[in-house]
């Protein structure tokens, strides 16, 4: 029985996230329909990360087992016939029986897009937090500096995880302009519960001035969620890549 | 009685065209109720432009009679917090009694956005024009020279429209890449029926080689419709802004 792997894009802003729930519109129920009616075959996917309701990827990983004879090449083609325009396959390709695409991941490349305007987002709205105040973009970039490495996040994740250990290792964190966007580029072998959100409203906070960049060390070194900041709002963040050795 | 003068924004996406029609979701209809509910007032809104069911707007004006005494500068904020969050006022001032947003225009600006890529269009779907295709953006650039200037524009313009003239004046006509957007900037004293559209729909004509940019040239002077290209999609097409001696 072959393994196929997708890469997919999506507009997460009219779904209740990745993970099927009871009655709830999301994108694994959406896939595994369209599978469905591509091949008439109940297949049941995984994805590398379950994604919140208004959280957006440019590159999730889904993996499932079928007996369908659709060459691996061709599901991408084949899937965007039937799936909707804010969901799309970007590419397919067969992998071994055993591949998983949430603990096989080596690392998750995630952004947090900032749209700074005075007037309103209207068009970024389902994109972008918006912020109409100025920010310090080198102090921001100097608190990236603390988040960066290996550390117990336990402090920006939150309440409610199922995580078992709590260190994870941040091997890219900072921030870049691009005209009226300021993002937040972060990668890491896992990361936790809305860790990245966290991570975005705290910087925010970095950026207003209210939080020193040397007081990231601190906020680690508490393990306490309520030393840091805010979690960001979810239309801001996007699932950008998944690594894998294989 | 004070007249206003409102700048709009608005994502075109979930509406049925700028003007009010039976029974469909417009921006004007949507406008006149967030009215109502604001001042208890039966307000009629004229603009400067119908834009058309998907169109976008960042600069449309709207003008219209209220017995209220809202300070005209605080209309901006006062209208948003009744409108949904996909039309956004951006500036309001009290304008002469006779202030007509379309007859009293002196240019006004679009633009028109393609996106380039070869998968999906995703997250511009709603945006842009999605072209998997290269464009020759000098052979388009040469094409925009002969837009440009006083000419009879009947070739470019949408069967059913009610204009008693066709010539118009094009003060600037230009190609220019943003990242993987390509946009056509357009500026005139008016436009035809869809004037915009067809341009934008020719000049990817040229781009692709299929009409040579010379070309242009003979489509004007043939006055047929049939002889310019396709009408681009509502989706790429974005009012800038409009211009007032007054």
């Amino acid at each position: 029985m072959p393994r196929i792997k997708l890469v997919i894009e999506y507009d997460g802003s009219n779904y209740h996230g990745f993970q099927s729930q009871d009655n709830a519109h999301t994108i694994q129920a959406e896939l595994e329909k369209q599978l469905f009616n591509l091949c008439h075959e109940k297949i049941s996917i995984c994805g590398a990360g379950r994604t919140d309701a208004g959280v957006h990827a440019r590159g999730q990983v889904v993996a499932f087992n079928t007996d369908s004879r659709i060459p691996p090449a061709k599901w991408t083609i084949a899937l965007n016939s039937f799936l909707p325009d804010d969901i799309r396959v970007l590419s397919s390709s067969e992998v071994k029986h055993d591949f998983h695409p949430q603990f096989h991941a080596i690392s998750k490349h995630y952004a947090y897009y900032i749209y700074r305007r005075q007037s309103a987002a209207t068009f970024y709205r389902r994109y972008a937090l918006l912020n109409r105040e100025s920010f310090d973009i080198t102090a921001m970039n100097q608190a990236c500096r603390f988040i960066e490495g290996s550390h117990d996040f336990r402090a920006f994740c939150a309440a409610g995880s199922t995580a078992k250990t709590f260190t994870r290792t941040v091997s890219n964190c900072a921030m870049r302009e691009q005209g009226s966007l300021l993002i937040l580029d972060i990668k890491a072998d896992g990361f936790l519960y809305n860790m990245v959100r966290i991570i975005a409203g705290t910087l925010i906070q970095v950026g207003k001035k209210r939080i020193e960049p040397e007081e990231i060390k601190n906020i680690l070194e508490s393990q306490e969620r309520a030393r840091a900041g805010p979690t960001a709002p979810p239309q801001g963040l996007y699932m950008l890549a998944v690594e894998y050795n294989c």
